[in-house]
């Protein structure tokens, strides 16, 4: 009977560490339901500290918000990571108005400029517009119809695809690289369709780039309603007139810093753990969720860990990046003092997509630490988490790969993100509680399971 | 060679099937992205007809605007099913306060009547308050403590719990049947706790019923964070005076309609599929989620089939339910007449969780109908749909079980319906465009497999 015995006592081993770790979620689950701090945390970040866009007094505030919340609550240390970043102004209110047209009188539109663009003054630009959905279509008309015109881009994002991350993927080389595109045939501005999932009648700013040696043109977004209004327009009148004016500029480089907490690990010699989001926002909105809902997520993980009791082996970090919006700074910066210090990473987790409820995780693409992670779907499922399809991790995490760190991303529901991303709607009372709380549980549970048992 | 030829063909027709499936479903859901009518159905709906308790006159607009928009649809029949319906009236706004107390000032709290109830009149009522959590604790208090006393019954919704539903299940006693439970000990008033996931400042509705031969007393429910308010009073000063006045009342029945939407199947011996929701709605707020949502899913699941060009083998209803909310007539009364009639359903959908991100279905609980609907999950699991565990339909269907029919539920996302359900804020603004159409689509697909395969 020795062999049944032996597979009788496997069999008993494996239910009990599968048991203890049931265990072990559920009051991770149950703490943050019950006795969440997420929802009052992400309160104080965005109402109290208000617009943080890098390099603005508000991203200083949320900056020492950060410090104190993870002191006060008994991280083992807590410091600031210095890091210059681009500061970059939006300045007065933006126009942007049919001035002048065969079919229609004045029209004004809801637009804002993109981030990182040159402002047009109060001299403003006032010039006929050329409405394109492509690259390739700007290439065709090429400089003779564009030179001296407004570069319109209106492909929408495609609404058919169920994750709205990627529909805009699909659509956002337009705010990127427009400007400098539409530079090249001689354009004198653009004017870019709000990356929005459906027709508002408000904005999306998002960071834009000019590439070296192209003339810097000045770029705006309009509302998603008001660029189809503006295309009806000028399917009636392709002569007419659109007069914009932006108030923004580039300053010099700001100091600001990333803000780091750490629970230190029982054994020195494993790596470590890193949980995060940015505290930088747009300057529209609250930045609820760009990305205060990640910044929480990553603080109230470690919290909810320290209050079931749970001890790890490894040190876990909750880090605050600043500066992901509109330069990565921060992401950069830690990637590079890990490797100066020689902290040795064992995986990055990033959120970034919003305090919706969840849905899964990206999984790190290295073939064994993702079946690792799929593995754990089973004791992961019971709180709606089901979805390990996609591979990679976030932006401000992006920077360790080359260090060897697994990267793996908490995706929540997409489907309400793309109605406030960088718009003046990203607020606070756009967050639902229970939604919040349970992202945060959701970080913690992947903590665990990777602290307990690596990623090999 | 025939084995493997015969194989091959088989495994080549299965393929085919699965990939013309996949096919109609992706059609499904990309017409109601692309083109979907829920959202402006349902702000019209919610804003155009306006609160619709039973018997109201904006009930009466909601089963017109049914009518019309289904007509308008080209559905092959509309008709007016009628029934009568209980008809109660909030009258003017409620009070509640405590009006004497030796550690506190009067203090008011946000209250309303819970429906059904009797009123207090404009003479009120002023007493003291006695605090329970359960009817076991209030049996054991008996009569010499509660007589004459107003009952407070504040036992929260476990937070714990993922399924809000079950929450509200764990809760929902006090609700429904407080008032009955109380006046047996010679109470003169009930204040609940609002069935409410979170700390809220205003109150929930919704029904309650008087046991026969109990005498009838007010009952009105409280803000979740009033009664955490109220219950701190309490502890500091037990014989506080607390004043409650409302002015609800029952009128007698007035008559109203359930409202039918067909497609003809072209297989006139088989069976019929209903999909509904249901039109009634509590009259504090508009009735989005709860269950407008579910009204507006129905007729585009509908019109989604006729607009991607699907011939269904099955007769197709939708039908909009009047009375779910204190009566269930209108439910009752599809039932009666589908047995008078000699109409053989075979399934019956309902949506009545709010119009949130898909999560999946309720199963039949047949063991043969129920592994048939899970069989279709993979098909499914691209938009979300990744939760068939739970078993049974809804209310409004419910009076179907007894004439052999499978029963059906969407199940959305239930972390924010708790945070409306019958209060003022359940307002359409309070809907996502893309959950909501998302919904409806969901609707479409399970009514698409269950025409196309059965349920046997």
């Amino acid at each position: 009977m020795r062999i049944p015995t032996i597979l009788s006592f496997i069999i008993t081993a494996t239910l009990a560490v599968a048991q203890s770790d049931e265990a072990t979620i559920k009051k991770i689950f149950d703490e943050a339901l019950a006795r969440g701090q997420s929802y009052d945390m992400l309160r104080q970040l965005t109402q109290d500290a208000g617009p943080r866009l890098s390099g603005s007094p508000a991203a200083a505030a949320a900056v020492e918000w950060s410090r104190q919340t993870m002191q006060a609550f008994r991280f083992d240390t807590v410091w600031l990571q210095p890091v210059l970043v681009p500061h970059w102004v939006r300045g007065k209110k933006e126009i942007g108005k049919v001035v002048q047209s065969r079919t229609s009188g004045t029209r004004e539109f809801a637009v804002c400029a993109l981030g990182g663009s040159v402002g047009t003054g109060t001299a403003g630009i006032a010039a006929g517009v050329i409405e394109v959905k492509t690259f390739d279509e700007l290439k065709q008309l090429g400089e003779k119809a564009v030179r001296g015109k407004i570069v319109f881009f209106n492909r929408a994002m495609d609404p058919t695809r169920m994750n709205t991350f990627a529909a805009y993927g699909g659509a956002v080389d337009q705010r990127a690289n427009g400007a400098s595109e539409a530079a090249k045939y001689g354009a004198v501005a653009v004017i870019v369709r709000s990356m929005g999932s459906n027709l508002e009648d408000y904005p999306h700013t998002g960071s834009m780039r000019y590439q070296p040696n192209v003339p810097q043109i000045p770029a705006i977004a309009i509302a998603t309603r008001h660029a189809e209004e503006l295309s009806k327009l000028l399917a009636a009148d392709a002569q007419l007139q659109f007069y914009m004016e932006t108030h923004c500029q580039t300053l010099p480089d700001a100091p600001s810093f990333n803000v780091v907490g750490e629970i230190r690990g029982t054994d020195p010699a494993q790596e470590y753990i890193v949980a995060g989001g940015h505290l930088d926002a747009w300057d529209l909105g609250e930045g609820a969720h760009d990305d205060g809902a990640g910044c929480v997520h990553a603080i109230e993980a470690l919290r909810l860990l320290k209050a079931i009791g749970y001890t790890p082996k490894r040190t876990l970090r909750a880090v605050m990046y600043m500066n992901e919006e509109n330069g990565l700074r921060g992401g950069l910066e830690y990637a590079r003092q890990a490797q100066l210090l020689k902290e040795k990473h064992l995986a990055a987790i990033e959120s970034d997509r919003g305090g919706f409820t969840p849905r899964g995780y990206t999984v790190p693409t290295d073939a064994v630490a993702k079946q690792k992670v799929r593995s754990w779907q089973p004791l992961l499922e019971p709180y709606g988490l089901t979805d390990f399809s996609q591979e990679g991790g976030g932006a401000d995490i992006g920077p360790l790969a080359g260090q060897g760190v697994h990267l793996l991303g908490f995706v929540p529901d997409s489907q309400r993100y793309f109605d406030y991303h960088h718009t003046a709607e990203d607020t606070f009372d756009k967050v639902s509680k229970r939604e919040l709380e349970l992202g945060s549980a959701s970080m913690a549970a992947i903590i665990y399971l990777i602290d307990k048992y690596g990623l090999k």
